[in-house]
């Protein structure tokens, strides 16, 4: 049968993986699909880099121009970071007649709808399934498998890094700075770690995730997020201390007053599988109305398993399954509105992790639970643990509630923090059974 | 566009619960399959029995003719046990022009070449997601998913009745019978279970994961096999002393020699995913040279959960999916051999717990593992309880051995069977770390 030639812009670490999945191993993919894939072109700005493959003569080129000409090539996997020139190169690789294989979920969280309905236009796809979760195939997942159900939740471990520092600090004790200095030093961090651990990766991938499975149109900058740089290491002692692990939770959930979103640092109870996700692993829970809870777990990043769901979207996007899932779906549309309304996060109910840095005198949790009660929140259990011995005056006092709306959670945090026996930094986390 | 209209034969637990999904939620199916997709026949030879469902006036019929005939039924559910009729309707639903839905595993392990040949003559597809792991997506992951990957191995909880029995041993401390009693209580087990706790329906899954992962073609009945009926309330407690809980484990696993398969009772240790898969679960982790350690987790059976693997199989069969895959793949073909041999079960090395029953008298430790060492088997840790209060003479003696041969331990164990001082019983199962 023919071959399919394919090009790959972008030739750094994902793309040299795809590079090598595709030149080590023809005879592999060509089984699966169906017919000899054969990668014709790789483009690159910069030529000179050492990278850790090498490619047949005269395959790298700058020259992006010269692959868009080439009528033979079918596909282009595009693996290439940030918006621009992403975004513009997209475009004219879509209007070149080539579909697209890409990675970069803040390209689709920002312009996913002009990107798809340009796609459409031209009648060509866009895949996408390393963009979230790497190796984890969750986007095919959502888009193909469970179909026939309603999602009621989605609830996932999506930034690798942001798990790999709290791992680091619940099982060895270390402090947040040293627990980012050893995922920077195994890479797992950048030298700016800042879209890791702020929560804008995960909230990216999220509103992309929220997209598929509820069909909510959703800028993620409007997903309330809280980063993992809140989380000191007393508070991931404190909730081992009540059976909890805390993680860095992207959730989407379906109530009556329409969809939750949010990425958080959340505890989660000890033993169920979301919480035992170690290390810079990824992992999503989807809730269906028919199929139940389903758990998936796996590499969310690096080389190999990124280059693993690349080079699977462009199987599925030769033998031509891309094609029929892009046209069907109608994914990120000009045209159509939000399936679903997003409900107001202050009516969400919840149970919560509060920490308050309080003086050591008798009187102050009477005067906290009082606030709490006057906000109709009740207290699960407390912990008050001795002043420091530094002799210093401030001691921490834990409170977990049972469930209550957050807007009253945070009226109360509010008086509370007023008080005088209250110093500043506060903390509160979600609770997840 | 135009209504897909399909048909539905066998109108049991699962058949109902697929025709709840069509009947009930047409707008859902419609959104994900492009257009409409109509249920306009169900056949069963019971007209009469009581179903948790209600048909509209008319749909239900005997008469599976009248469905073969009507040309304007494109694909056919059929949700029938056993291996005939099942069979020969299969036939004559692929002859009459249909393309098919299953959930038989039972009847791919055993026809399936027949079958899936005489699709592809008449330009037809097989659809069986739900055959294995019933709601967890593992057949559209390894077949569709992971492509750009060798796997290496596939290790898997596939029959949830066998788990259930292992959880309430190991969480109630129920004896073996009174956790078979308790599943069939809840519906997990059947009124006669031997095909679940025999390890027979784990090992026609596994042919079936098998196939898919590696193209390996065998016959299930040649997968080396032993059930949970052999594993006493004693085991899981020492197994529990040891750090691991006790699973039936299905794992086909590439080496040096070959394809490794089996289904067996399997000491995984506590905290790794697998281990913790509790109840009627069902979970699959797959390692891929390229993604690593993938792990799915779900239910495995059940009405609804089922249905929805049947359905979404359904939606891929009338957008055109399941025809693309199935003419890739070229699954289970009379012309193609196996594309990986077995390895010599003897030559795989493993570590293993063993319990005999034993004298409780000086010397008996030296004997055994005498004859251990002389078969170049060496121990890690032992476990010797005293003897039970009712003045049994008989003690249990565990042993934990380092990696050896499955071909030595078989060797030292008929010899240390035959001492005087050890009784009928003995137990040996394999350890998973």
């Amino acid at each position: 049968m023919d071959v399919a030639k394919v090009a790959l812009v972008g030739f750094g670490t994902i793309g040299s993986g795809v590079a090598r999945l595709l030149l080590e191993h023809p005879e592999r993919i060509a089984r699966q699909a169906g017919r000899p894939v054969r990668l014709v072109r790789v483009v690159d700005p910069d030529l000179r880099r050492a990278r850790n493959m090498t490619l047949p003569g005269g395959m790298l080129t700058g020259d992006l121009q010269s692959v868009l000409a080439d009528r033979e090539v079918a596909a282009v996997v595009q693996l290439i970071g940030g918006l621009e020139p992403e975004r513009s190169i997209m475009l004219r690789v879509l209007e070149s007649g080539k579909d697209v294989v890409t990675a970069n979920k803040a390209l689709l969280a920002e312009h996913g709808v002009e990107l798809f309905d340009r796609a459409r236009q031209l009648g060509r796809s866009i895949a996408f399934e390393a963009a979230v979760a790497g190796g984890i195939p969750i986007i095919a997942a959502i888009s193909e498998c469970l179909t026939a159900n309603q999602v009621e939740s989605v609830r996932g471990i999506l930034n690798g890094t942001s798990n790999f520092i709290l791992s680091e600090m619940g099982q060895r004790g270390s402090s947040y700075s040293e627990s980012v200095s050893e995922a920077q030093r195994r890479g797992y961090a950048e030298a700016d770690p800042t879209l890791d651990v702020d929560g804008t990766d995960a909230a990216q991938k999220l509103a992309i995730l929220a997209h598929l499975a509820f069909g909510a149109r959703i800028n993620w900058r409007d997903i309330p997020r809280t980063g993992i740089d809140v989380v000191e290491l007393a508070d991931i002692r404190y909730a081992a201390e009540l059976g909890y692990h805390v993680k860095l939770l992207a959730t989407a959930e379906l109530g009556g007053d329409g969809l939750e979103l949010h990425v958080s640092p959340t505890l989660v109870r000890q033993g169920t599988p979301l919480a035992e996700v170690r290390g810079a692993f990824n992992a999503v829970r989807v809730v269906g109305d028919a199929v139940g809870p389903v758990f998936f777990h796996g590499q969310g990043a690096g080389q190999m398993p990124t280059a693993s769901a690349v080079v699977a979207d462009l199987i599925d996007t030769v033998v031509g399954r891309t094609a029929i899932t892009f046209r069907t779906l109608r994914l990120w549309s000009a045209e159509g509105g939000s399936a679903v309304a997003t409900c107001d996060p202050a009516r969400v109910p919840g149970r919560y992790y509060l920490r308050f840095r309080v003086n050591d005198r008798p009187g102050v949790l009477a005067e906290i639970a009082g606030i709490l009660g006057s906000n109709q929140i009740s207290i699960a259990s407390v912990i008050q643990h001795e002043a420091s011995e530094e002799g210093d005056e401030l001691v921490p006092l834990v409170i977990m509630t049972h469930s209550a709306p957050e807007g009253a959670l945070r009226t109360a945090m509010q008086a509370i923090d007023r008080l005088p026996c209250v110093h500043t930094g506060s903390v509160r986390m979600r609770v997840r059974d």
